[in-house]
């Protein structure tokens, strides 16, 4: 639910007001005020007509039904140059996701502690997460391998991932896949400049 | 254009076949044949009935098309976090992309080095980007901080920016920003998790 999270980043922006209205929520998030107060509707009634809505309390109710008023475990896939980026920012996010362990295929990382966090060997995750319950795993590895481990992860009780590879990744409905393509991302600004 | 990057990397990962049909790329990419066909003819005539593209020509006509087959400056903002995870991970990144400087407002990171390179202080950034014709920047500033830093790099000739915050940015129409959210792209699956 892409608008639930905008919302809460302006409310995070605008957080020294008591309150905010659906009007200017809107104007922030370019979206109009009717989609807004529909937005928040669906998930109970935050608002009072001619006030608005309290800037903190719906922020802390944004961030209940988002999911991250609490720390999610987390296991990384993938410990290059991208997985490792990701275990060294992960780990000093301040809130939210706690990375409890990061595996890889190659034997020179397995044992070897990359931005503070053990690598394990990618053999081992099977065992790993039929002791440990953890439902988010990160996907970092070459593209042509993100499939399998996704399978891998799916068939162990992981249920959300993110993919970091640049490849698209097939999940059952049970499962839900985000993907975040630095690639990509690269690529839309390189078309843009190549063709301007 | 994001169907162009999804064909590249299909065909990075098929470039064993000599060939490769509109059939096997729609397919590959989730699309059809005839939007496969309508996206590559906009650029140029690839292919040939019946036998299909050439998949090493078409990938290195891609490549052309979305401007990675060269090498492109980059400045990155905000070195935090996020922003050394990312310089780790540009700096060793095979192809296209040459990270020229890194700037930051925090006295304590100003001269030093965050993974082999010197951040600069934020102040330069006028002089050196008169100085050096750079086309790309990364701002991976906190979110309130975001806009300004748009401004600046625009003003002093960037004309596409990779946004890392969780601001969304606005920019004349003469310049792009593509984001990439990792907050938003974690919301959105602890969602789902908190949902199902």
């Amino acid at each position: 639910m892409g608008r639930l999270s905008i919302y809460l980043r302006i409310l995070e922006k605008l957080s020294f007001a008591e309150f905010i209205s659906s009007f200017q929520l809107a104007k922030e998030a370019g979206v109009n005020p009717a989609q807004v107060r529909k937005d928040l509707a669906y998930f109970g009634q935050f608002g009072r007509r001619k006030i608005g809505y309290k800037t903190r309390e719906l922020s802390k109710n944004l961030k209940k039904i988002l999911g991250v008023d609490r720390t999610w475990d987390v296991v990384l896939v993938g410990v290059g140059n991208l997985g490792s980026a990701l275990l060294g920012y992960l780990r000093f996010r301040k809130e939210g996701f706690n990375i409890c362990a990061a595996f890889d295929n190659d034997p020179a990382k397995i044992g070897k502690k990359f931005n503070g966090i053990e690598v394990k060997d990618i053999k081992e995750i099977e065992d790993f997460l039929k002791r440990r319950k953890v439902k988010i795993g990160i996907i970092a590895v070459p593209p042509e391998e993100a499939q399998e481990i996704a399978e891998i992860l799916i068939k162990n009780g992981i249920e959300a991932i993110l993919n970091f590879s640049s490849a698209s990744i097939s999940v059952p409905k049970t499962a839900k896949v985000t993907n975040i393509d630095f690639t990509s991302g690269l690529e839309n600004l390189t078309f843009y400049l190549t063709h301007k």
